[in-house]
């Protein structure tokens, strides 16, 4: 098996596992707050977790298809992928602490988590009009 | 083509058509309940609605990318990803069903369209980890 | 790369740009509007921005995988997979305009984003009833 398709995997079950924590801290916020189904609102704090969990959702559905797309076609090496998604798990991580202490310091962890959802797509323009060119 | 390829794909177009239904009830609750867009609150029936669209959009984003790498790598045989993909359909119409009557009784379908999807995060660590250490 | 490949390759990114292009005018508005993170409600207009958000990330998660079925197993020539894609992505820029203009004139560009999505899952639906019942 390629590397880079070794390391797109383990990069997209990392982000599933995150997401699946993530959605575990709002249903256990939810508890405490309690903030009784189906309301989504009612506490701040309880906010601040689901907040966290559909930012994350929204970066989800496009990031991994960015991801893919770069791994598959191989439109950069492995380590460079392995960097990308590094810094959007970190990012993410991130993103969630600062924005559940305090929604106006997100947006370290936000950027951190954004940059390479950018920086795939960008790869991805360039790789797609790289294939159209050659194709005959 | 492989059995697994099949059952894969067939679980998948099942779990599109049913949140494609999901969206219509939330649409017709919408007109029903008289919930102007764009907003989403106002009227608990309709919340109900909403929440299950939206939790319903949550597990998919887990469980399509976690089912299609247990699929395409055979972590496990076809069967189990058939009996994997009938408990979450089955699991999410209960769901569905159980929080439109009362949100307090969705833990039954929940739990049953969670467990697979944990199910298949699980195989799927168990899986890449198996592809690393082979990997030379 | 067979044509059908490169013409999916092309919508998915067109697809995706799109969709962060909404997110940055869901951020801008919350600026614009001054609404405070947790919240996504408080002011009218900022929630027609944050609706247009959501609605995109439920069709995308139906959309892309439909299309992808679709592509892999040429359930139909490229130049449908052009005309369903472009239809989706002019349909949702029209959703866009006309929601945040008027959210009561929102239904041609639903219906015109909506309808390729329903296309591509008719096609999925027969296309793989056909490879069940040309396996053997």
């Amino acid at each position: 098996m390629p590397k880079i398709t070794l390391v797109a995997l383990t990069i997209t079950i990392l982000a599933l596992v995150q997401f699946f924590f993530f959605l575990q801290l709002v249903g256990m916020a939810r508890q405490r707050y309690n903030v009784k189904a189906p309301a989504v609102t009612g506490h701040d704090v309880f906010e601040r977790y689901f907040r966290v969990q559909m930012n994350t959702l929204e970066q989800l559905i496009l990031f991994l298809p960015a991801l893919w797309i770069t791994a598959i076609y191989a439109f950069v090496a492995y380590y460079w992928i392995a960097l990308i998604g590094a810094c959007y798990l970190v990012g993410r991580f991130i993103y969630q602490r600062s924005y559940v202490a305090d929604p106006s310091k997100r947006s370290l962890g936000f950027g951190l988590s954004a940059l390479p959802v950018l920086a795939l797509l960008l790869i991805d323009i360039v790789g797609v009009i790289m294939l159209w060119v050659r194709s005959p």
